[in-house]
């Protein structure tokens, strides 16, 4: 089996496996402890603290530990608003955009339940893409975040987040961008260090490290309602026991990611143009979705007009292909995708999608042709079927 | 070393290694995904719920699998009583006591603070002991939840969950029961099953699971506002891609803690009360902190009036003894133990506290009797020094 669902979920690495293992036996100390045995566990979850930090652009102080991206998010979001309203701001509003992953909008729509927060959701255009002057027209004196992700879960699209963040910060509002299915893509040391942005959330399974590690760094001077109060770990912003084996998993394979991503991604590009450029040629209902090159490089999303995205999806995995229709958080919803339907793309065609998901490593030679062969084989199956 | 803070945290045990070891490799898949990858991970998700919920006397669809015990505490607390209110309940209070956890307590105040919810902080006797009739005259008609510990975790008394929760069914109140401390040295099924519980946490790292598991279990019928929203994972109730090696981990050191208890806990509370008779015979400033009987099999707290708790852990240390003067989650804190306080102890004293929390396994022959005396040495050396 191929598989070709890694924004879903990867394996972790074995480096990450063998780093992360002393801590969950020799030296499994609970890091708040003053003793020997929590010293060594609190020094290895600093130093895991400070390789986040540095991949992300921000300062150590700055990372919390979370249980992944869904806890970074709503962390963010809930987090950052309430933490404004706390500190005496108006924090009524939050700008975000309609083509965020769930754990951005539910949290909107908790805060509009529960806190009379109100949320807008800029419009992006057909490919995807938030524009500035759209997004600082949804800007109001009270608004207390704006949010979006770096690159989209489900189309691969890529945004300008330098542009949009000197936006935001024309009008002093922080941003938050979800780095969930960059990280280890691009450089997100650029999001911290050169766009300012004031939070980055980051998820490990996507990366190489355990379902249930990833962070959120937020600047020290943005307040923060915690999501989880109790013993005040990570700096009273985030309690609970730390993860100590999950921190470093998580550093290190951003460390290890971030070291290979130069050599690597050029070369999982070209394998995803490749295949993108067979898939259209030889699929005549195909459409990509999402922008054609400012895109994730290991991202190629479809819609195949006329055909059932499932009975795609079964068609590909009798040959020997694992993916997915876009987003495991919504597989199982019958609904289109609501990133798609802001992308103007109309629902009965969004019920069509197929999203590839390449891993780090470049494929063989040949591969990537032989795959489209497989998609233009697996849609004419459905379509003669 | 002898490591003697297993309250605070334990290694994880080699058979829970092994048995999350293929859902951290090859069976990867997220279990949302509808691909034989995801199907696999669902699969082992729903098996490992299935075994927790039997440890816990409830239902398979209660438990909800979190990041650690104080995300099941703060889920249970907020979730509860913002659940109630959000389906029409007046749900403006709730009752715990003066005892609990922090992740308990800061969950209390975060309401108060946010949500306009009061506390009833009931008072407990000098043993640690909730009376059903003080929690009964606590009870008023928008009361939303009563949460306690089965076990305090820096005094070891175990509460009379039947006879409280009894208390509370009476006036139609849910009960959360913080099960952190005693899972694997009490019958949590009991709680479940016998006592008719609304809810029960649990901590896979005090149990032989890595950090960063956990689990809430809450009847179905009980309305719940997430902490985390986003996919819909756990049944809409928290959000997230499933740690499924967490949760195999968890139900693991569960049942394996379960199927040792019988054998193990008569033999650790023997141990246990051989090393508490030992140091109050050869430490005349030695006080048992917590009831002398009802308490969990492997705690033994004191305090030491006259000493500094912190010198004595350093000369316990220093002779090979690690131990801690209570929850690693107040380690730092300058403040005395507030459960040490509501059980009518002077600050000064509290200040003095040492908690000894010992392995499931029995220590061998012979050794608590030295340990009680390598205690007594310590504290001669800081009263001599």
């Amino acid at each position: 089996m191929l598989y070709l669902d890694h924004a879903a979920t990867s394996p972790v690495r074995g480096e990450v496996l063998e780093a992360m293992h002393p801590y969950l036996t020799e030296a499994f100390g609970n890091p708040s402890s003053h003793h020997t045995a929590g010293e060594t566990a609190a020094r290895a979850l600093e130093d895991a603290r400070a390789r986040v930090a540095r991949a992300l652009g921000m300062r150590t102080g700055d990372v919390i530990f979370t249980s992944g991206g869904t806890e970074a998010n709503n962390l963010a979001v809930k987090g950052i608003v309430l933490g404004a309203r706390q500190s005496g701001a108006p924090a009524r509003h939050l700008v975000t955009t309609a083509i965020e992953h769930e754990s951005v909008l539910d949290s909107a729509d908790h805060l509009n339940r529960l806190h009379d927060v109100e949320s807008t959701l800029v419009p992006v255009d057909e490919q995807g893409v938030l524009h500035p002057e759209r997004l600082s027209a949804a800007l109001r004196e009270d608004t207390a975040l704006v949010s979006f992700a770096h690159a989209n879960n489900e189309i691969g699209t890529v945004q300008d987040v330098a542009a949009l963040a000197a936006v935001a910060r024309e009008r002093a509002v922080p941003v938050h961008v979800d780095a969930v299915q960059s990280a280890g893509w691009l450089d997100l040391r650029q999001l911290g260090a050169d766009a300012g942005v004031a939070a980055i959330s980051v998820a490990g399974h996507k990366l190489g490290a355990p379902k249930g590690t990833g962070a959120l760094a937020v600047r020290s001077r943005v307040p923060i309602e915690p999501l989880l109060h109790g013993g005040g770990q990570e700096r009273g912003r985030r309690s609970g026991t730390e993860n100590v084996a999950g921190a470093v998993a998580l550093a290190t394979a951003l460390e290890l990611a971030e070291a290979e991503r130069a050599r690597t991604v050029t070369a999982v590009a070209a394998n995803t143009q490749e295949f993108i450029a067979g898939v259209l040629a030889a699929v005549p209902q195909a459409r990509l979705s999402g922008h054609p090159t400012r895109r994730l490089p290991g991202t190629a999303a479809f819609t195949f007009a006329g055909t059932s995205g499932e009975a795609v999806l079964l068609e590909l995995e009798r040959r020997g292909v694992i993916t997915s229709s876009g987003s495991a958080c919504a597989a199982g919803s019958d609904e289109p995708s609501h990133v798609l339907v802001a992308c103007g793309v109309a629902p009965e065609v969004a019920q069509t999608a197929v999203r590839f998901t390449f891993d780090r490593a470049p494929l063989p030679e040949g591969i990537a042709g032989r795959l489209a062969a497989l998609v233009a084989e697996a849609v004419a199956g459905v379509l003669g079927g």
